[in-house]
C-alpha cells in the first residue's frame, strides 16, 4: 500500500497524531496498522541518541564518535572528506537504530557573533551547500535519513523563537536560501527541519512560502519537513503552510487543535492527508535496524585525518611549521586547553565521544625523542589570583624551550547554542600571556580552538604561527600533532572572514536586532562580500589557509558554449596548479566571479566554484570548473526569478578571495537588461534606446523649423526631468509630452 | 464665509478643479465667487518666479536675492540668521505676488552622493528641524506662506518618481521624520508638499499613514499639502490618502477622475469636500498684495552676512587665516572659480540673482594695499590641453606670492537635481594642482564652492587652510573675502560628516538601491551616527569648524526635575564657554546625549541641543539646554510610540561630534524596559523578573526534596533554551513547564 492508501485507513484523530510524533525522539506509530515508529536524533556531527527514553538528554548520550564540528569541516572544503564523515555518521545511527540524523547544518554565519556559528559551516552559500549535500549523501547512502536545517534565516540565537529576520528578497535568495536550494536539488535529503524564527514576519514553521511554495514547488522537495524542537506555535497554522511533522509532539494541544481544525472546517483534511502521508512515507524510507558493529578505531582515525583536513594555518612566519626539532630538543606546550581539550560546542549538538585525544599527549606521541614540557598558562575561565603564577610559570617554561605552542580558545561557558556572544575577543589572560611568551620566546606558535572566529588582531603579532583548529572533535587532539609535526598538512581554509574588529562586520549595525525583529541591512553584502565591496582590511579573507608547500597557478582558459537564451550556456574555465614547493600538499583552488555591469549592485567577486586538490612537489593538474547561467545571475526581485544579464563578466583564481592568481573577463551573450518602454518608463530610459528614442522623438513631432519640441529642445532641462516617467512629465505644460504623445508611445 | 461653507456652493466639478491647480504656478480661482488664484513659486533660497506665466521657467525667472543655499545654512547652526533670511525671502516673494514659497527643504543627508543634498539642510533632524523651523518663521512672518518639502524620505534622485525607499519604522521615526514633526510642530507652515518617491511601496503623495496619520492626526498639521511637481500618479488615491493640491494640474485627467470617482462612490465626497476647503483656507490666508519695495542693497548684504555665518574653516594649520598681508605683499589667487563663481544648484531652486559677487574683485577690494595676481589654474570642465599651462602658470603666480588661496568647487555639471553622483571626488585637475601649488607655496589656502560634500583626504595635506564655504548664494564672492582678511568669522560648523572615503558611508552598500527599492539597510545610524557606531576615522567629523579665536569649556552642571510618568521631565544642562583667544568669535555648543543601556541599539550620541553664542574675547555666557522625555526616547516599533526607558544616560558638550569637552552622566526615574510576563515571555525574562521568577518557581513547584523542578534544576538546560517562551517549553516532556505551568502564569 502506499502511504497515501495507508492514510485511507486512518481516522481523523489518527491522522492528527501521526503529525506530532511519538515523544520526544520518536515520530508516532499506528499499531493496528503496523505502522513502526522512526527514531531520530540529533547529530550534525556525531549521533545523540539519549541514553534513556523521552529525554532531551544533552550530556548524557550512548557514545558515538564526535567528527569534526561544521565550525571545523566548513574549513575542510572537501566534499570528498564530508561525504566520508556523513557515510560514517550514517553507519553510526543506523547501529543505534536511528533513522533520521538531525543535520546538517548549513545557516550562513551572518555574524561572527551567532552563538551556534559553530554548528554552521560557512559565511558563503556555495561553501554550505556543497559541503552540505555532501554530508546529506553520506549519511543516506547508509540508508539513514539526513535533516537539513535550519530552515530558513536563523542565524542568530537572540531571541531566536520570536524574532523576525526582516530579509529582502534577493539576499534571502542569493544568501540565505541558495545552500538550502543546492542541498535539495542535489542530494534530496529526506527531511528539513523548520527554523524558529519568523522570516519577514511569518514564523518559518507557518511559512507557506519557504515551507512549500520554494522548497517543494521550486525545488522538488519530496520529503518531510519537520519542526525545530519547539518551533511550533499554531499547529494548525503550521500545517496549513506545510510542516508535516511537530516536535516534540505537543500531545493533547495541538492533536486536539488539528483534529478541531478539520471538524469545524478550517483546515482542510486533505492538507492533514498529506501530512500524514508524508510521515509515512518516511517509515517506508527506513531500512531494517542495521546489526552490523560500527568500527569505533576506523572512525577515530577518520576524524583525525577530518580535523587535520579542516585545520587552518593563518600565518607561519619564517615556516616555523612543521616543528623541526632535532632529537633531545624541546617544544614546550602552553595553555590549558593543551590537556583539556575543547572539540565540540554546547547544546543539542553536544557528542558524548567515544575516546578523546588529549593534544599533550599526542604531542609527546608524536615527538617520542624531544622533551615536551607542559604549563596550563592560563585558567579556562578567566582567573586573577590563578592566572598570574600560571603565566609566569608558563614564561619559564616557553624560555628554555626551542618552541613553545600555545594552546588557546574560547571557554565553552563563551560560545553555545541558546544565546550569542557579545565580542568576539579571547580572554583577557590568555591573550596577555602570547606577549609574555614571545618575549621569552619568539618561536611561538598559537593554536586556536573556538567554534567561532575569534579576534586575532591585538594579540597574534608577537606569534610566529597561528593554527585555527576550530572545534574539531574527538580526534582534533591527534590531529594537530599531526599537524604541527608535519605528518600531515593543514588542510583548511577559511570559510568566514576573520575580520580586524567586530565593528567591520557587515551585520554589526543591525545584529541581533531588538524588539522581535533583527533587520538584514547589509543584503547580499554578508562576509567577504561586504569587506570587499567597502574595500576593508581584515585579518585574514575569507578563502585563506597556508600550506606546507607552495602552488602556482598558470594558464587560466575561459571559454564559453550555448547560449543563455537555449539554456544550455556554459562558461568553461580551467587553470594548472603547480606544486612548487618541496614537499606534498593540498590547495583549495577557488574560483570567482564578479558581474559588474548588473543592473543591481552585486558583490566584487562571489565564489562560484572550488576544488581541493593534492600534489607531489612538482606535478601539476589541470583544474576545470563549468559555470552555468545561474552562476552569473542574480535574483531579481522585479521579475521575480533569476536573471542573467548579458555583458562583461570578471572570472578571478586564486588561493583565497584576497590572494588572486590569475583573472579573465568573459562576454557572455544575453539579455541585457531593458526597461519596459511605457508611459511609466522614464525620458532617459526611452531616450537611451535606440529605438525608444525614435518612437518617442516622432510622436512628439517638430516644430515648423523642423526642430524638436518641447524638453527634447532643452538638454538642460531634460537633465533635471530625465528620470521622469513619461506619464508625469504629461503633467506639465509645454514640454510636449502630451496626453496624444501618451496614447502614441502606448503601442 | 468659512472655507467649508464656501466649498457648499460650489459643484462637483468646481471642487475637482481646485484641487488641481489652475497653471504650473497658480492654484485654481472660481471667479463666480470671487475667489482667486494663489500664486506659488520655487524658492528655498531665493524666490524664483518665471518671468513668462505657465512655464516651468528653470533659469528665466525674475531677479531675486540668491542668498546662501540650505548647504551652506544648514552651516549655520544658527536659527536667528535663518528667520532673518527666510523673512527676507517672505518679503521678496509678498513683493512679487508669490503667496507661497516652495521651501524650506528639510530631507536629511542621508548619501552624500544624493544629487539635490544642495538643498539640503543637515544629516542630522535637529538640525535640519530648528533650522527648518526658523526659515518658516521668517517667511511667514511676512504673510507669506512657506511649504517644507518633500515629505517624506526623500533621500536621493536616482528614480526618484518610482523608488521605494524601504525605511523600518524606528529610523523613519527617529531621523526622516524628526525635522518635518519639529517644523510641523513649532512653526506651523502653511503648506507641506509631498515627496515624489514612494516610502515603504506606497507613493508618498497616496501615502494616507503619512499624509493624514502622522502630519495631521498626530502632529497637528492644519495646512494644505501640495504635491511635488508631477508626484501624483493616481490622483483618487492621493486624495483619499490626504494630498489636497496637484501640481501641475494634471487637467482633464485628474479632475475628470475626481469627479468620476465622487459619482461612482469610489471617492467620498466629503473627501474631496475637506481638499477643497483646504484649497480655499490656502486662499483666504493670502494677505493683500505688497507694495512695498524690496531693498536689494540689505537683502544682498544679508546674504553677505549669512554666507561667512555658514563657511567652515576645517583647517587652519599655523593660523595662517586670516590673512596677514603686509601693503606691498601678495596674495596669489587661484582657480577658475574666483572669477566664475559656483554659488547655487542646478535645477528647480535655481535663481536669477540681483547682482554677483565676483571673489577675485572682492578680494582686490578688501586688500587694497596688496597685489592680488590671479591664475585660472584649471578648466571648471577638466581639459587635458588646457589644463597643463594654466596649472603651470599658477604655480609661477604663486611661487613669488606671500600667501596663495587657491578656489576650488565641483563644476555644476556634477550636481543637481535631477541625478545622484557617482563619486565624491573633486575633478582631478584641481586636486592635482594644490600638490604643485604647496610645493611652489606652502602657505596656501583652498576655499571650496560645492554643495554636496567633497572628500578632502587624497589631496588637503599639503594646503595649510581649508574652507568649505558651499554654495554660498550671490554674495558669497563678498563673504569669503571678508573671512579671509577677518572681517568677518568664519562661522559655520559642519551639518555633515565629510568621510575619509565614500565606501565609509553607513549608506553606502544601500544607495541608490535598484529595480525600484533602495533599503534604508543602516537603519537610524545615518552620519554620524553610523560613524560612531563603528568608530570609524572621518576626515571632519559633523559639528566641526574651527574658529579664528578659541573656547574654553567648563563647569558642565546637570540637573533633573519632575517625571517621565508626569509628564514634566526635564534635564537642565548648563555650561560655561569662555573665548579665550586674542578677538571675538562665535561658538557652536553642542549637546549629544547617549542612551548607552537602552532594549534598542541606539547610537553612541545624538544631538539633542545646540546654540551658536557670540563672545568678545576673555567673555564668558553660560549655555543652558532643557531636555524632555521625547529627547531621551527611541520610537518603539513595537509600542507604536516614543519610549523613554529608565537608567543612564550620557550627556556631553563640545565643539563637534568628537571634540566633546565634558560629559556627565545622569540617572533619569522612568519605567525601565520590562517585556510582558505571559505565556510568549521567555524563560530568561520570567527569571530576570523577581516577582516572575517567584510565581514561576511556584508554579513549577519543588520535588519531594524540595529541589526545583526539571528545567529549573539543570542551568545547563536553561542557558540553552533560556530564550524559549514558556509556551514553546510546554511541548517538551519533562522540563516541568505543564500546560497547568502555563494556566497558572496567566493569572
Amino acid at each position: 500500500m502506499t502511504a497515501p492508501e495507508r492514510v485511507a485507513e486512518l481516522s481523523l484523530p489518527e491522522k492528527a497524531a501521526l503529525c506530532l510524533g511519538a515523544d520526544i525522539w520518536h515520530t508516532a506509530p499506528v499499531d493496528r496498522l503496523g505502522i513502526a515508529p522512526v527514531r531520530l536524533a540529533d547529530g550534525p556531527h556525531g549521533v545523540r541518541r539519549p541514553a534513556a527514553a523521552g529525554e532531551v538528554g544533552i550530556g548524557s548520550s550512548l557514545p558515538a564518535t564526535c567528527f569534526p564540528t561544521a565550525s571545523a569541516l566548513g574549513s575542510s572544503w572537501d566534499p570528498e572528506l564530508v561525504e566520508r564523515v556523513g557515510a560514517a555518521l550514517g553507519a553510526e545511527a543506523a547501529a543505534q537504530g536511528v533513522a533520521v540524523l538531525l543535520g546538517p547544518g548549513i545557516n550562513i554565519k551572518r555574524s561572527p557573533l551567532c552563538g551556534r556559528n559553530f554548528e554552521y559551516l560557512s559565511e558563503d552559500p556555495l561553501v554550505s551547500g556543497v559541503l552540505g549535500a555532501a554530508m546529506v549523501r553520506g549519511v543516506q547512502g547508509r540508508g539513514v535519513g539526513a535533516c537539513v536545517k535550519h530552515f530558513a534565516v536563523n542565524n542568530q540565537e537572540t531571541d531566536r523563537l520570536r524574532v523576525s529576520a526582516d530579509v529582502d528578497e534577493r539576499p534571502l535568495r542569493e544568501i540565505y536560501l541558495a545552500g538550502f536550494e543546492r542541498v535539495v536539488r542535489e542530494a534530496a535529503p529526506w527531511t528539513v527541519m523548520c527554523a524558529y524564527n519568523a522570516v519577514n514576519g511569518v514564523p518559518a514553521s507557518q511559512h507557506r512560502g519557504l515551507l512549500t511554495e520554494v522548497l517543494r514547488e521550486e525545488w522538488g522537495f519530496d520529503g518531510l519537513v519537520m519542526s525545530d524542537w519547539g518551533a511550533v506555535g499554531d499547529r494548525v497554522a503550521a500545517l496549513a503552510a506545510g510542516l508535516d511533522l511537530e516536535m516534540p509532539p505537543n500531545t493533547g494541544v495541538s492533536d486536539a487543535a488539528l483534529v478541531a481544525a478539520v471538524r469545524s472546517g478550517e483546515l482542510a483534511e486533505g492538507a492533514l492527508d498529506v501530512a500524514a502521508a508524508r510521515v509515512l512515507a518516511l517509515v517506508d524510507r527506513v531500512g531494517a535496524p542495521t546489526t552490523s558493529e560500527v568500527d569505533a578505531d576506523a572512525h577515530h582515525a577518520l576524524a583525525r585525518e577530518a580535523a587535520a583536513q579542516c585545520a587552518v594555518l593563518l600565518r607561519n612566519d619564517g615556516g616555523l611549521l612543521p616543528l623541526r626539532v632535532p632529537p633531545g630538543g624541546s617544544v614546550a606546550v602552553v595553555g590549558e586547553f593543551a590537556r583539556t581539550p575543547r572539540y565540540q560546542g554546547a547544546g543539542s549538538s553536544q557528542v558524548n565521544p567515544t575516546r578523546l585525544d588529549v593534544p599533550l599527549d599526542e604531542l609527546r606521541r608524536a615527538l617520542p625523542d624531544v622533551d615536551v614540557p607542559f604549563a596550563p598558562g592560563f585558567a579556562i575561565e578567566p582567573d586573577p589570583v590563578a592566572d598570574e603564577p600560571l603565566a609566569a610559570e608558563a614564561e619559564r617554561v616557553a624560555a628554555s624551550a626551542d618552541v613553545v605552542v600555545a594552546f588557546l580558545g574560547l571557554p565553552a561557558s563563551q560560545e553555545s547554542e541558546g544565546f550569542d556572544r557579545a565580542h568576539i575577543d579571547l580572554p583577557q589572560n590568555q591573550t596577555a600571556l602570547v606577549a609574555r611568551l614571545a618575549a621569552a620566546n619568539p618561536r611561538l606558535v598559537v593554536v586556536l580552538a573556538n567554534g567561532s572566529v575569534v579576534r586575532t588582531a591585538g594579540w597574534e603579532r608577537p606569534a610566529a604561527a597561528v593554527l585555527e583548529c576550530w572545534l574539531s572533535g574527538q580526534a582534533a587532539g591527534g590531529a594537530v600533532a599531526d599537524v604541527l609535526v608535519g605528518a600531515a598538512e593543514p588542510g583548511g581554509r577559511l570559510a568566514e572572514t576573520i575580520p580586524l574588529r567586530l565593528a567591520d562586520t557587515p551585520s554589526y549595525l543591525n545584529f541581533p536586532g531588538e524588539l522581535g525583529h533583527v533587520r538584514y541591512g547589509e543584503g547580499v553584502f554578508v562576509g567577504y562580500r561586504g569587506f570587499d565591496a567597502v574595500d576593508r582590511p581584515v585579518a585574514y579573507p575569507f578563502g585563506h589557509g597556508l600550506s606546507y608547500t607552495e602552488f602556482a597557478y598558470r594558464d587560466l582558459e575561459v571559454s564559453t558554449s550555448g547560449s543563455a537564451d537555449g539554456g544550455d550556456l556554459a562558461v568553461d574555465v580551467a587553470v594548472s596548479v603547480t606544486n612548487t614547493g618541496g614537499r606534498a600538499g593540498t590547495e583549495v583552488v577557488q574560483l570567482y566571479v564578479g558581474d559588474p555591469e548588473a543592473a543591481v549592485a552585486r558583490p566584487v567577486r562571489e565564489l562560484r566554484g572550488f576544488a581541493k586538490v593534492a600534489l607531489e612537489p612538482g606535478r601539476t593538474r589541470t583544474v576545470r570548473f563549468r559555470l552555468g547561467a545561474r552562476d552569473l545571475s542574480y535574483w531579481s526581485t522585479a521579475a521575480g526569478r533569476w536573471v542573467l544579464e548579458g555583458g562583461r563578466f570578471d572570472l578571478a583564481v586564486g588561493a583565497s578571495s584576497r590572494d588572486l592568481r590569475l583573472s579573465a573577463a568573459v562576454q557572455v551573450d544575453a539579455e541585457p537588461f531593458r526597461p519596459r518602454l511605457d508611459a511609466e518608463a522614464t525620458l532617459e530610459e526611452w531616450l537611451a534606446d535606440p529605438r525608444g528614442a525614435e518612437v518617442l522623438r516622432a510622436a512628439v513631432g517638430v516644430d515648423g523649423r523642423g526642430r524638436p519640441r518641447g524638453i527634447l529642445a532643452v538638454p538642460e532641462l531634460a537633465r533635471v526631468l530625465g528620470n521622469f516617467p513619461l506619464s508625469r512629465l504629461a503633467t506639465f505644460p509645454g514640454l510636449g509630452i502630451t496626453q496624444d504623445v501618451l496614447r502614441a508611445v502606448r503601442h
